[in-house]
């Protein structure tokens, strides 16, 4: 019986037959990897997601995270799982191998984390942060900062946090009021309140390295002043862990993520707490954003995961519920029971999540794939090419994930009737588990100002001019098959309605009517993100469209009947089938909207930021 | 300091300046009410809401059911909320003089029950069980059933329950197997379980009425053999009350709710279960259906409640919020931190959740009013047109707003950040609590083919004709205002495309292609619910507009300066402000889609019912 989890055929899909990922192993970078490896990984990560990290998914929901005496506790099933996450050396898998990582291509690390973060999310905020957190020391660290704190989070013997947010200061960053005073023997005492903070304490590891964001005395207002400090929660001293005055101060109690400690640290309460700047003065905010990327793709995955493993028990759970329908009465009054999956209204809801989840796991594979070519890439000029497709999709492809992924969740609780409301099934903690997916790393609306106000207007908009011609040359490829007319109708249309659009936000932006790009951002957002999803499920449509056709003249299947026996017969027939199905049924109900939403935003009024705000309501 | 569930201003505009109420009161039905009986039972509704209901909303959802040794108990809190609800008279604000009750019209019990739902759903799930149960022995019990049970009922010493869902028969009620064996003293003996019984046990009161579906021995199969019991949770003998072998299995974990008990119940585990025919043998299903219309207006209601308080507390939180942005320090670099409710993006999503939130007010308000025309009405034509209205509407009116008001609530999330995520703040309670609401009285599956598969073919088409007779004229009056030609645009073309895609699935209907018509009967509803929320916005912002026109001649206000100044000195003068906005907004946003959605619908590909069930995944 096939996992829950995560569909792995159309993983395997996706990374080799439609973005061939092996391709990679080309370069010098990825010389000592081969499909071999990344089959063994895939299949290694599956097995451990099931085996080790789902069993203490509802568990640690259940459970949650306790603060006794000023320590919080994770559920006891998490120590087990994170023992086996960490022997089995999954914290390095994107780590260089020069630190005795992996060093695998960031799309396989995407594939590998589906089926983890699919098992439970909860759970993977630990080994995900200590990584994030240790890759900024290694980047901007000093050597002594490397040997002294990264090589044990890497390993997983210290967990690791980034401390941004504050009270006052959630996407106003540059309002964080946390002071970091010099000390003379080189480190800083730091001084403030940081909530939201993930991970921010637990008992899975002996120390935790927090990662903070604090002014220096003197250093200038707003985000130009903001440095980044190494605090851990202990220190050392002679060999022995000590106490560096981190207090946690509460757990948030959540909608979800029941077994992520969601923290709020108070550091220096003694005026004890020792903090070490990394890198330079003032550089915190562009130390910062460079993690921005793979921060906001982890997000995205994190989405899609939900997504994924809403679908595949929704998949399960229509074959296996068995009811009778009014529809099928018509034809027949006797019409048997039958599993839901045959009523037509079903079929559409699972329609509907397949696409997006399959859209969502193509484009963050492929946006991680471009990264890949980014680095691997022998050139500068496509080096900077295919950054720039990163830097250009990071937004939308975080954005657009986790909207969908909540609505798949959704549509999962809709499937499941009565049952979906009921802990019994897994169903509604996806649904609160994803949720926060919409707001922490930036909230959408963030990642829209990010795409219009900058990735837009970067380098007189070459990002986007890229975007058009690669969706152009495919479009051309996808033209010359005669059974995807329909769709592609639709996919020119809506690249089109998304181009004016660009142009009217653009045009808007540098006459000064600057409220109308922002006020727009994030419609506009989402129609970019249905654009570049309805052209990777018709990139792939065009090559399953293909392998099915070969399917076909190979077994001289030419009617509708033996081809119906084909894909029965034949798993690979039906899979490739699917994979069309769910393309069309994209650009037939998503980017039919197209027009309509670029019109809505062309429209360009305005009224509703000029009337006063009491026109809202009287509270 | 208004309260934050409900804004009594737009229900007093929605009452009495779009559908002037008090214009029932000229009707012998409603002769002894007035315009001054209405607003001191919305006073008092909103009086009680707020100080005796919601104080025991977030303290219901932690404490939760719990189950004693098979007795359900309610939150402590409930208690004193109970006591207060039944005394004040709220049970009986529906029910007949004749019966000791207000006899409201149902448009003003839906105003004051909004508040009631807006401040606990979970606890009135107790009193609106009891009414409905009561409802159908008053309309189809014996004069002894109405003595024994009806009275106790409305008066709230007994509880009541609607006991349909079995655990293999949710949708398809018809597959029901709890049987009912004649006894020789006329009663008959009740063998069978129940699940997802709402209210199924709880101690508010010192019995409970079940109302059972069961099939008495030899019926016919499906939904026409189905008989209704009146099965009391105890029965009176020589005026005790004794136990009537009716056990509670189970209480559900839910994804919200926590206050309301949703039972797994036995009936006759001891074969001493005893039950009392309702009516005539074989007329359960028509009995129950006889209360569905009334049923799921309130089931429209529990959704509008959670939008309207979840919008309320936003519009509050981002007058509160202070947060700097980019975007203002774009134009200016000092820009101050301000209100969030003065970013675009914050105002965007919140008009968005006021015009959804208002739409759906006004779609239901004008749903309960027709039927209150359908009872008063003078000749049985006008009757039946206004109950044609309403039966065609009730399918689009609970399926829309269930999902727009989870929508509401999820937008509710995103504007309050990571705090939306957090237990601290009651957003995240009303998400959890509204998801029920598309899927409880019917899903919204069920509910599109109801409208679909009976109330567009009902007599020939005559509901549906109806409503484009109705929605003509109204807009041949809209188009007279100058101001509002965009939004009348929008409305024309979108009800011009309900009525093509209307033409289509009915054409598709009669010629034996039933696949198309059920595939696609939820987004057709969708659609409905747009043009039929699109019209009642702009029928409203009709009336504002020369309202507010009115306010600006007569303080001789004719520049945008002076009509600025005149809406923050003249409340009234922004709420008619807000309400124009909020419909050109929808009509934009929203009514723009609906060539696309209409075009996705009439293309009428069927290749996801035929595919072969393995193309969605393998499991």
């Amino acid at each position: 019986m096939a996992n829950l989890l995560v569909d792995e055929r159309d993983v395997q899909f996706t990374l080799y037959e439609q973005l061939n990922v092996e391709e990679l192993c080309r370069a010098e970078k990825f010389s000592e990897q081969s499909r071999e490896t990344f089959d063994m990984v895939i299949d290694a990560a599956q097995k451990l997601a099931e085996n080790k990290l789902w069993p203490a998914n509802a568990d640690g929901d259940r459970v949650g995270v306790t603060l006794e005496s000023g320590q919080a506790k994770v559920p006891e099933s998490y120590h087990n799982a994170y023992k086996h996450f960490c022997e089995d050396g999954w914290m390095g898998i994107s780590v260089d191998p020069e630190y005795d990582g992996q060093g695998l291509p960031i799309a396989l690390c995407c594939a590998a984390n589906e089926f983890f973060l699919a098992a439970n999310l909860a759970f993977m905020a630990y080994p995900g942060l200590a990584v994030g957190a240790a890759r900024i020391i290694q980047k901007f660290g000093s050597e002594e900062q490397r040997s002294t704190y990264m090589e044990k989070m890497y390993s997983g013997e210290w967990g690791g946090t980034m401390c941004l947010t504050e009270p006052q200061a959630g996407s106003d960053v540059g309002a964080i009021r946390t002071r970091a005073k010099r000390n003379s023997d080189g480190s800083f005492s730091i001084v403030g309140n940081k909530v939201f903070i993930t991970g921010g304490d637990h008992d899975l590891t002996e120390n935790i390295v927090h990662l903070v964001l604090a002014r220096i005395e003197g250093a200038p207002g707003g985000t130009k002043g903001i440095s980044i400090f190494i605090v851990p929660k202990k220190t050392l001293e002679n060999g022995c862990l000590v106490d560096n005055d981190v207090t946690t101060v509460a757990v948030e109690k959540k909608l979800g993520l029941h077994g992520s400690a969601t923290c709020a640290l108070n550091f220096g309460e003694q005026d004890q707490c020792k903090g070490y700047l990394i890198g330079e003065e003032n550089m915190g905010m562009p130390i910062m954003f460079h993690m921005m990327n793979e921060a906001r793709l982890g997000v995205a995955l994190h989405g899609l995961s939900q997504a994924s493993a809403a679908y595949m028990h929704s998949v399960r759970y229509t074959q296996e519920r068995i009811q009778g329908s009014d529809f099928l009465r018509i034809r027949d009054p006797d019409a048997p029971r039958v599993p839901i999956i045959e009523h037509p209204d079903v079929r559409r809801m699972l329609m509907w999540m397949k696409s997006a989840t399959e859209g969502m796991r193509s484009l963050i594979y492929f946006v991680g794939y471009c990264e890949d070519l980014a680095t691997t890439a022998s050139d500068k000029t496509e080096a900077s090419k295919h950054q720039g497709m990163v830097d250009l999709l990071i937004p939308v492809c975080k954005a657009w994930s986790s909207d969908m992924s909540f609505r798949v969740t959704e549509m999962a609780i809709q499937i499941h009737g009565g049952y979906g409301y009921c802990q019994e099934y897994p169903i509604e903690q996806f649904l609160r588990d994803v949720k926060i997916t919409s707001i922490y790393e930036g909230t959408n609306g963030i990642q829209a100002l990010d795409l219009v106000g900058r990735k837009l207007s970067s380098n007189q908009g070459a990002l986007f001019k890229t975007f058009m011609e690669m969706t152009e040359a495919d479009l051309a490829r996808f033209r010359k098959n005669p059974r995807l007319v329909r769709a592609v109708a639709n996919l020119t249309q809506a690249r089109s309605k998304l181009f004016e659009t660009t142009l009217h936000l653009a045009q808007k932006g540098m006459s000064g009517e600057l409220a109308i790009p922002v006020l727009y951002a994030t419609p506009y957002q989402e129609l970019f993100g249905d654009v570049s999803v309805g052209h990777l499920l018709l990139w792939q449509a065009d090559i399953a469209d293909r392998k099915l056709q070969e399917i076909f003249d190979k077994a001289n299947a030419h009617t509708p009947e033996s081809q119906l026996e084909i894909l029965n017969q034949n798993y690979d027939a039906a899979f490739y089938k699917g994979k069309i199905v769910a393309a069309e049924f994209f650009c037939n109900f998503t980017l039919s909207l197209a027009p309509g939403k670029a019109q809505a935003i062309t429209n360009g009024d305005i009224s509703l930021v000029e009337m006063p705000n009491r026109c809202f309501a009287k509270t």
